[in-house]
Protein backbone atom coordinates (compact mmCIF):
# COMPACT_ATOMS: atom_id res chain seq x y z
CA UNK A 1 0.00 0.00 0.00
CA UNK A 2 1.21 3.68 -0.68
CA UNK A 3 0.02 7.18 0.21
CA UNK A 4 -1.72 9.13 -2.09
CA UNK A 5 1.01 11.09 -4.86
CA UNK A 6 2.57 13.91 -3.86
CA UNK A 7 1.91 17.41 -5.58
CA UNK A 8 4.20 17.38 -8.05
CA UNK A 9 6.72 18.97 -7.99
CA UNK A 10 10.45 19.73 -10.24
CA UNK A 11 13.78 19.26 -9.06
CA UNK A 12 16.85 21.08 -10.58
CA UNK A 13 18.25 18.99 -13.30
CA UNK A 14 21.81 17.95 -11.83
CA UNK A 15 24.57 18.58 -14.39
CA UNK A 16 24.77 15.52 -16.72
CA UNK A 17 28.09 13.24 -16.21
CA UNK A 18 28.65 9.32 -16.81
CA UNK A 19 27.43 9.06 -12.91
CA UNK A 20 24.27 9.97 -14.57
CA UNK A 21 24.63 6.17 -16.41
CA UNK A 22 25.66 4.32 -13.72
CA UNK A 23 22.45 6.29 -11.01
CA UNK A 24 20.00 4.70 -14.14
CA UNK A 25 21.68 1.38 -13.31
CA UNK A 26 21.92 1.56 -9.77
CA UNK A 27 17.97 2.25 -10.11
CA UNK A 28 17.41 -0.27 -12.44
CA UNK A 29 18.55 -2.77 -10.64
CA UNK A 30 16.42 -2.30 -7.87
CA UNK A 31 13.54 -3.40 -10.12
CA UNK A 32 12.36 -7.46 -8.71
CA UNK A 33 13.27 -9.22 -11.80
CA UNK A 34 16.69 -7.14 -12.70
CA UNK A 35 19.73 -7.71 -11.41
CA UNK A 36 23.04 -5.54 -11.41
CA UNK A 37 23.66 -7.52 -14.91
CA UNK A 38 20.65 -7.31 -16.19
CA UNK A 39 20.35 -3.49 -15.43
CA UNK A 40 23.49 -2.79 -17.41
CA UNK A 41 22.27 -5.00 -19.87
CA UNK A 42 18.93 -3.12 -19.75
CA UNK A 43 20.50 0.82 -19.60
CA UNK A 44 22.30 -0.56 -22.89
CA UNK A 45 19.83 -1.82 -24.45
CA UNK A 46 17.70 1.43 -23.74
CA UNK A 47 20.84 3.95 -25.42
CA UNK A 48 20.47 2.10 -28.59
CA UNK A 49 16.91 2.08 -28.53
CA UNK A 50 16.43 6.07 -27.33
CA UNK A 51 13.70 7.10 -29.73
CA UNK A 52 12.06 3.66 -29.76
CA UNK A 53 12.56 2.93 -26.15
CA UNK A 54 14.16 5.10 -23.73
CA UNK A 55 12.31 8.64 -24.31
CA UNK A 56 9.05 6.32 -24.49
CA UNK A 57 9.70 4.97 -21.06
CA UNK A 58 11.24 7.77 -19.62
CA UNK A 59 7.80 9.91 -20.61
CA UNK A 60 5.64 6.84 -19.08
CA UNK A 61 7.56 6.90 -15.92
CA UNK A 62 6.96 10.53 -15.20
CA UNK A 63 3.30 10.04 -16.59
CA UNK A 64 2.76 7.44 -14.58
CA UNK A 65 4.87 8.68 -11.25
CA UNK A 66 2.24 12.28 -11.36
CA UNK A 67 -1.06 10.10 -12.07
CA UNK A 68 -0.86 6.37 -10.43
CA UNK A 69 -2.61 6.09 -7.26
CA UNK A 70 -4.96 3.49 -5.47
CA UNK A 71 -8.45 3.69 -5.37
CA UNK A 72 -10.46 4.42 -2.71
CA UNK A 73 -12.72 2.01 -2.80
CA UNK A 74 -10.67 -1.33 -3.88
CA UNK A 75 -6.74 -0.88 -3.54
CA UNK A 76 -7.30 -0.92 -7.42
CA UNK A 77 -4.30 0.86 -9.28
CA UNK A 78 -5.42 3.56 -11.12
CA UNK A 79 -5.43 7.39 -12.54
CA UNK A 80 -8.59 8.30 -10.59
CA UNK A 81 -9.64 8.29 -6.96
CA UNK A 82 -12.02 5.84 -7.82
CA UNK A 83 -10.85 3.44 -10.00
CA UNK A 84 -12.48 2.83 -13.83
CA UNK A 85 -14.33 -0.92 -12.09
CA UNK A 86 -15.33 0.77 -9.68
CA UNK A 87 -17.22 3.48 -11.42
CA UNK A 88 -18.60 1.57 -14.39
CA UNK A 89 -22.36 0.81 -13.87
CA UNK A 90 -21.72 -2.29 -15.71
CA UNK A 91 -19.49 -3.99 -13.02
CA UNK A 92 -22.44 -3.27 -10.21
CA UNK A 93 -23.42 -6.89 -10.62
CA UNK A 94 -23.55 -7.40 -6.58
CA UNK A 95 -20.46 -10.14 -6.92
CA UNK A 96 -17.20 -9.28 -4.96
CA UNK A 97 -14.27 -10.86 -6.42
CA UNK A 98 -11.51 -10.94 -2.73
CA UNK A 99 -7.89 -11.09 -3.76
CA UNK A 100 -4.66 -10.09 -1.94
CA UNK A 101 -2.89 -8.38 -4.49
CA UNK A 102 -3.56 -5.82 -7.50
CA UNK A 103 -1.37 -8.37 -9.78
CA UNK A 104 -4.45 -10.95 -9.22
CA UNK A 105 -7.02 -8.80 -9.95
CA UNK A 106 -5.12 -7.76 -13.71
CA UNK A 107 -4.91 -12.01 -13.78
CA UNK A 108 -8.63 -11.89 -13.06
CA UNK A 109 -8.99 -9.15 -15.46
CA UNK A 110 -6.71 -11.00 -18.11
CA UNK A 111 -8.73 -13.72 -18.01
CA UNK A 112 -12.06 -11.83 -18.96
CA UNK A 113 -14.19 -14.05 -17.16
CA UNK A 114 -15.17 -11.77 -13.92
CA UNK A 115 -17.98 -9.29 -14.66
CA UNK A 116 -18.11 -8.17 -11.34
CA UNK A 117 -15.94 -5.57 -9.04
CA UNK A 118 -12.81 -6.47 -6.71
CA UNK A 119 -11.55 -5.65 -3.25
CA UNK A 120 -8.16 -5.84 -2.84
CA UNK A 121 -7.18 -6.73 0.25
CA UNK A 122 -3.42 -5.71 0.04
CA UNK A 123 -1.51 -8.87 1.31
CA UNK A 124 -2.29 -11.91 3.79
CA UNK A 125 -3.08 -12.29 7.43
CA UNK A 126 0.18 -13.86 8.74
CA UNK A 127 0.71 -13.77 12.64
CA UNK A 128 4.66 -13.71 12.19
CA UNK A 129 4.58 -10.94 10.21
CA UNK A 130 2.53 -9.08 12.52
CA UNK A 131 -0.55 -8.38 10.16
CA UNK A 132 -3.98 -8.45 11.49
CA UNK A 133 -7.04 -7.25 9.75
CA UNK A 134 -6.37 -3.92 10.09
CA UNK A 135 -3.13 -3.95 8.51
CA UNK A 136 -5.08 -5.07 5.22
CA UNK A 137 -8.51 -4.05 3.92
CA UNK A 138 -10.67 -6.02 5.44
CA UNK A 139 -13.03 -3.74 7.50
CA UNK A 140 -13.23 -1.59 4.73
CA UNK A 141 -14.54 -5.14 2.63
CA UNK A 142 -16.99 -5.82 5.93
CA UNK A 143 -18.20 -2.20 5.01
CA UNK A 144 -18.38 -2.84 1.32
CA UNK A 145 -20.68 -6.16 1.96
CA UNK A 146 -22.76 -3.98 4.41
CA UNK A 147 -23.14 -0.84 2.24
CA UNK A 148 -23.23 -2.01 -1.47
CA UNK A 149 -25.78 -4.02 -3.10
CA UNK A 150 -23.39 -7.61 -2.71
CA UNK A 151 -24.85 -10.59 -3.46
CA UNK A 152 -21.98 -12.58 -3.48
CA UNK A 153 -18.29 -12.50 -2.00
CA UNK A 154 -15.76 -14.68 -4.25
CA UNK A 155 -12.39 -15.64 -2.29
CA UNK A 156 -9.83 -15.76 -4.74
CA UNK A 157 -6.95 -15.80 -2.44
CA UNK A 158 -3.76 -17.74 -3.17
CA UNK A 159 -3.86 -21.56 -2.57
CA UNK A 160 -1.01 -20.97 0.23
CA UNK A 161 -1.24 -20.78 3.97
CA UNK A 162 -1.81 -17.54 4.78
CA UNK A 163 -3.91 -17.25 2.08
CA UNK A 164 -6.58 -19.92 3.10
CA UNK A 165 -5.91 -18.47 6.47
CA UNK A 166 -7.34 -15.21 5.39
CA UNK A 167 -10.27 -17.02 3.53
CA UNK A 168 -11.09 -18.63 6.58
CA UNK A 169 -10.77 -15.01 8.39
CA UNK A 170 -12.74 -13.31 6.13
CA UNK A 171 -15.73 -16.30 5.83
CA UNK A 172 -16.05 -16.86 9.16
CA UNK A 173 -16.76 -12.63 9.58
CA UNK A 174 -19.27 -13.02 6.44
CA UNK A 175 -20.94 -16.18 7.38
CA UNK A 176 -24.75 -15.65 6.95
CA UNK A 177 -24.62 -12.22 5.67
CA UNK A 178 -23.93 -12.84 2.05
CA UNK A 179 -23.20 -15.95 -0.38
CA UNK A 180 -19.54 -16.58 -0.42
CA UNK A 181 -17.78 -19.04 -2.80
CA UNK A 182 -14.29 -19.38 -3.80
CA UNK A 183 -12.10 -20.41 -6.96
CA UNK A 184 -12.01 -23.93 -6.84
CA UNK A 185 -10.96 -26.38 -9.61
CA UNK A 186 -7.80 -25.37 -11.31
CA UNK A 187 -6.08 -24.05 -8.53
CA UNK A 188 -3.25 -25.97 -8.43
CA UNK A 189 -1.59 -26.38 -4.01
CA UNK A 190 0.53 -23.81 -3.33
CA UNK A 191 0.01 -21.73 -6.74
CA UNK A 192 -0.10 -17.87 -6.83
CA UNK A 193 -2.95 -16.75 -9.34
CA UNK A 194 -0.95 -14.77 -10.85
CA UNK A 195 1.21 -17.47 -12.24
CA UNK A 196 -1.89 -18.88 -14.34
CA UNK A 197 -2.81 -18.75 -17.35
CA UNK A 198 -6.44 -17.60 -18.64
CA UNK A 199 -7.96 -20.55 -19.15
CA UNK A 200 -7.15 -21.50 -15.83
CA UNK A 201 -8.55 -19.12 -14.28
CA UNK A 202 -11.41 -19.50 -16.17
CA UNK A 203 -12.23 -22.88 -15.10
CA UNK A 204 -11.10 -22.38 -11.69
CA UNK A 205 -14.04 -18.92 -11.49
CA UNK A 206 -16.63 -21.26 -13.61
CA UNK A 207 -16.63 -23.92 -10.83
CA UNK A 208 -16.39 -21.91 -8.11
CA UNK A 209 -18.01 -23.90 -5.05
CA UNK A 210 -20.11 -22.96 -1.88
CA UNK A 211 -17.73 -22.31 1.34
CA UNK B 1 24.99 1.47 -32.25
CA UNK B 2 23.15 4.40 -32.50
CA UNK B 3 22.74 8.15 -33.97
CA UNK B 4 23.82 10.86 -31.37
CA UNK B 5 21.18 12.46 -29.39
CA UNK B 6 18.36 14.15 -31.41
CA UNK B 7 17.53 17.74 -30.07
CA UNK B 8 14.89 17.15 -27.12
CA UNK B 9 11.80 17.79 -27.46
CA UNK B 10 8.85 17.73 -25.30
CA UNK B 11 5.75 16.15 -26.91
CA UNK B 12 2.54 17.63 -25.19
CA UNK B 13 1.65 15.17 -22.42
CA UNK B 14 -1.39 13.05 -22.98
CA UNK B 15 -4.47 13.04 -20.29
CA UNK B 16 -3.72 10.17 -17.60
CA UNK B 17 -5.93 7.56 -17.69
CA UNK B 18 -5.31 3.60 -16.93
CA UNK B 19 -4.07 2.99 -20.18
CA UNK B 20 -0.89 5.16 -18.77
CA UNK B 21 -0.12 2.25 -16.84
CA UNK B 22 -0.78 -0.40 -19.43
CA UNK B 23 1.58 1.60 -21.75
CA UNK B 24 4.24 1.73 -19.24
CA UNK B 25 3.85 -2.33 -18.55
CA UNK B 26 4.21 -2.52 -22.44
CA UNK B 27 7.30 -0.65 -22.53
CA UNK B 28 9.13 -2.45 -19.59
CA UNK B 29 8.17 -5.31 -21.08
CA UNK B 30 10.30 -4.70 -23.85
CA UNK B 31 13.56 -4.66 -21.37
CA UNK B 32 15.74 -7.47 -21.92
CA UNK B 33 15.39 -9.81 -19.08
CA UNK B 34 11.47 -8.80 -18.78
CA UNK B 35 8.87 -10.46 -20.00
CA UNK B 36 5.18 -8.86 -19.18
CA UNK B 37 5.02 -11.12 -16.15
CA UNK B 38 7.73 -9.22 -14.32
CA UNK B 39 7.11 -6.29 -16.27
CA UNK B 40 3.73 -5.89 -14.49
CA UNK B 41 5.54 -6.68 -11.42
CA UNK B 42 7.90 -4.42 -11.71
CA UNK B 43 5.29 -1.22 -12.16
CA UNK B 44 3.58 -2.46 -8.77
CA UNK B 45 6.72 -2.74 -7.28
CA UNK B 46 7.71 0.87 -8.69
CA UNK B 47 4.45 2.59 -7.93
CA UNK B 48 4.25 1.49 -4.63
CA UNK B 49 7.91 2.61 -4.42
CA UNK B 50 6.91 5.87 -6.09
CA UNK B 51 9.06 8.57 -3.79
CA UNK B 52 11.96 6.19 -3.39
CA UNK B 53 11.94 4.98 -7.11
CA UNK B 54 9.60 5.44 -9.49
CA UNK B 55 10.38 9.19 -9.76
CA UNK B 56 13.85 8.91 -9.26
CA UNK B 57 13.91 6.56 -12.17
CA UNK B 58 11.70 8.67 -14.42
CA UNK B 59 14.04 11.52 -14.17
CA UNK B 60 17.28 9.48 -14.44
CA UNK B 61 15.86 7.91 -17.48
CA UNK B 62 14.93 11.64 -18.80
CA UNK B 63 18.61 13.00 -18.03
CA UNK B 64 20.11 9.98 -20.10
CA UNK B 65 18.45 10.26 -22.66
CA UNK B 66 19.12 13.87 -23.20
CA UNK B 67 22.39 13.50 -22.59
CA UNK B 68 23.95 10.14 -23.58
CA UNK B 69 26.12 9.22 -26.40
CA UNK B 70 28.68 7.33 -27.62
CA UNK B 71 32.47 8.13 -27.78
CA UNK B 72 33.35 9.56 -31.08
CA UNK B 73 36.96 8.15 -30.67
CA UNK B 74 36.18 4.62 -28.84
CA UNK B 75 32.45 3.77 -29.37
CA UNK B 76 31.93 3.98 -24.93
CA UNK B 77 28.78 5.00 -23.95
CA UNK B 78 28.84 8.29 -21.99
CA UNK B 79 27.66 11.50 -22.10
CA UNK B 80 30.34 14.07 -23.77
CA UNK B 81 31.37 13.48 -27.40
CA UNK B 82 34.92 12.35 -25.95
CA UNK B 83 34.19 10.05 -23.35
CA UNK B 84 36.11 10.53 -20.17
CA UNK B 85 38.41 7.41 -20.45
CA UNK B 86 39.74 8.84 -23.71
CA UNK B 87 40.00 12.04 -22.63
CA UNK B 88 41.98 11.16 -19.40
CA UNK B 89 46.10 11.74 -19.82
CA UNK B 90 46.39 9.13 -17.05
CA UNK B 91 45.11 6.56 -19.28
CA UNK B 92 47.14 7.25 -22.65
CA UNK B 93 49.53 4.22 -21.15
CA UNK B 94 50.00 2.96 -25.03
CA UNK B 95 47.82 -0.08 -24.25
CA UNK B 96 44.80 -0.12 -26.05
CA UNK B 97 42.42 -2.97 -25.08
CA UNK B 98 39.70 -4.04 -28.44
CA UNK B 99 36.09 -5.29 -26.97
CA UNK B 100 33.32 -6.17 -28.74
CA UNK B 101 30.48 -4.36 -26.86
CA UNK B 102 30.32 -1.46 -24.00
CA UNK B 103 29.12 -4.09 -21.26
CA UNK B 104 32.62 -5.77 -21.93
CA UNK B 105 34.65 -2.32 -20.93
CA UNK B 106 32.29 -1.45 -17.79
CA UNK B 107 32.89 -5.18 -16.95
CA UNK B 108 37.03 -4.74 -17.42
CA UNK B 109 36.47 -1.27 -15.59
CA UNK B 110 34.79 -2.99 -12.55
CA UNK B 111 37.78 -4.93 -12.74
CA UNK B 112 40.22 -2.07 -12.01
CA UNK B 113 43.17 -3.55 -13.49
CA UNK B 114 43.79 -2.23 -16.75
CA UNK B 115 44.81 1.51 -17.16
CA UNK B 116 45.13 2.05 -20.70
CA UNK B 117 42.56 2.66 -23.02
CA UNK B 118 39.32 1.49 -24.84
CA UNK B 119 38.20 0.38 -28.71
CA UNK B 120 34.45 -1.16 -28.37
CA UNK B 121 34.14 -2.91 -32.03
CA UNK B 122 30.60 -2.80 -31.48
CA UNK B 123 30.16 -6.22 -32.32
CA UNK B 124 31.98 -9.05 -34.14
CA UNK B 125 32.44 -9.98 -37.62
CA UNK B 126 29.64 -12.46 -39.20
CA UNK B 127 29.62 -13.76 -42.54
CA UNK B 128 25.64 -14.84 -41.58
CA UNK B 129 24.86 -11.73 -40.52
CA UNK B 130 26.90 -9.80 -42.85
CA UNK B 131 28.63 -7.95 -40.62
CA UNK B 132 31.95 -7.18 -42.24
CA UNK B 133 34.94 -4.59 -40.84
CA UNK B 134 33.00 -1.69 -42.32
CA UNK B 135 30.02 -2.62 -39.45
CA UNK B 136 32.04 -2.73 -36.77
CA UNK B 137 34.69 -0.11 -35.99
CA UNK B 138 37.66 -1.98 -36.96
CA UNK B 139 38.78 1.14 -39.93
CA UNK B 140 39.04 3.11 -36.84
CA UNK B 141 40.76 1.07 -34.78
CA UNK B 142 43.49 0.85 -37.83
CA UNK B 143 43.45 4.47 -37.78
CA UNK B 144 44.13 4.46 -34.08
CA UNK B 145 47.07 2.60 -34.17
CA UNK B 146 48.59 4.36 -36.54
CA UNK B 147 48.11 8.01 -35.12
CA UNK B 148 47.90 7.85 -31.68
CA UNK B 149 51.19 6.36 -29.25
CA UNK B 150 49.73 2.98 -29.28
CA UNK B 151 52.40 0.32 -27.98
CA UNK B 152 50.16 -2.79 -27.20
CA UNK B 153 47.24 -3.93 -28.50
CA UNK B 154 45.01 -6.29 -25.86
CA UNK B 155 42.25 -8.12 -27.73
CA UNK B 156 39.93 -8.85 -25.37
CA UNK B 157 37.41 -10.35 -27.84
CA UNK B 158 34.71 -12.93 -26.33
CA UNK B 159 35.86 -16.78 -26.67
CA UNK B 160 33.24 -17.96 -28.95
CA UNK B 161 34.03 -18.34 -32.23
CA UNK B 162 32.77 -15.03 -33.76
CA UNK B 163 35.01 -13.78 -31.33
CA UNK B 164 38.25 -15.39 -32.18
CA UNK B 165 37.12 -15.16 -35.89
CA UNK B 166 37.57 -11.22 -35.30
CA UNK B 167 40.67 -11.32 -33.33
CA UNK B 168 42.52 -13.32 -35.84
CA UNK B 169 40.69 -10.50 -38.49
CA UNK B 170 42.44 -7.34 -36.53
CA UNK B 171 45.60 -9.44 -35.66
CA UNK B 172 46.52 -10.12 -39.58
CA UNK B 173 45.99 -6.40 -40.19
CA UNK B 174 48.05 -5.21 -37.25
CA UNK B 175 50.99 -7.58 -37.63
CA UNK B 176 54.01 -5.92 -37.20
CA UNK B 177 52.38 -2.79 -36.76
CA UNK B 178 52.47 -3.19 -32.69
CA UNK B 179 52.23 -5.68 -30.18
CA UNK B 180 49.59 -7.72 -29.90
CA UNK B 181 47.93 -9.94 -27.17
CA UNK B 182 44.87 -11.33 -25.61
CA UNK B 183 43.72 -12.35 -22.50
CA UNK B 184 44.51 -15.59 -21.85
CA UNK B 185 44.02 -17.73 -18.55
CA UNK B 186 40.75 -17.79 -16.79
CA UNK B 187 38.68 -17.21 -20.49
CA UNK B 188 36.34 -19.98 -20.14
CA UNK B 189 35.48 -21.55 -23.93
CA UNK B 190 32.65 -20.32 -25.15
CA UNK B 191 32.69 -17.75 -21.43
CA UNK B 192 31.55 -14.10 -22.27
CA UNK B 193 33.56 -11.53 -20.54
CA UNK B 194 30.32 -9.69 -19.13
CA UNK B 195 29.41 -12.98 -17.44
CA UNK B 196 33.12 -13.17 -15.20
CA UNK B 197 33.95 -12.11 -12.24
CA UNK B 198 36.62 -9.43 -11.44
CA UNK B 199 38.82 -12.20 -10.66
CA UNK B 200 38.96 -13.91 -13.33
CA UNK B 201 39.35 -10.97 -15.51
CA UNK B 202 42.24 -9.74 -13.54
CA UNK B 203 43.65 -13.14 -14.04
CA UNK B 204 43.37 -13.57 -17.67
CA UNK B 205 44.68 -9.54 -18.42
CA UNK B 206 48.02 -10.34 -15.67
CA UNK B 207 48.84 -13.75 -17.94
CA UNK B 208 47.84 -12.14 -21.17
CA UNK B 209 49.79 -14.26 -23.91
CA UNK B 210 51.63 -12.31 -27.24
CA UNK B 211 49.54 -13.90 -30.40
ZN1 LIG C 1 -11.82 0.49 -7.33
ZN1 LIG D 1 36.24 7.11 -25.64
Amino acid sequence: MFASPPAPQKAPRPVSSTSDIENLIELMAKLPGLGPRSARRAVLHLIRKRALLLTPLADSLQIVAETARECLNCGNVGTTEICDICQSEKRATGELCVVEDVADLWAMERASVFRGRYHVLGGTLSALDSIGPEQLRIPRLLNRVASEQITEVILALNATIDGQTTAHYIADQLNGRVRLTSLAQGVPIGGELDYLDDGTITAALNARKEI
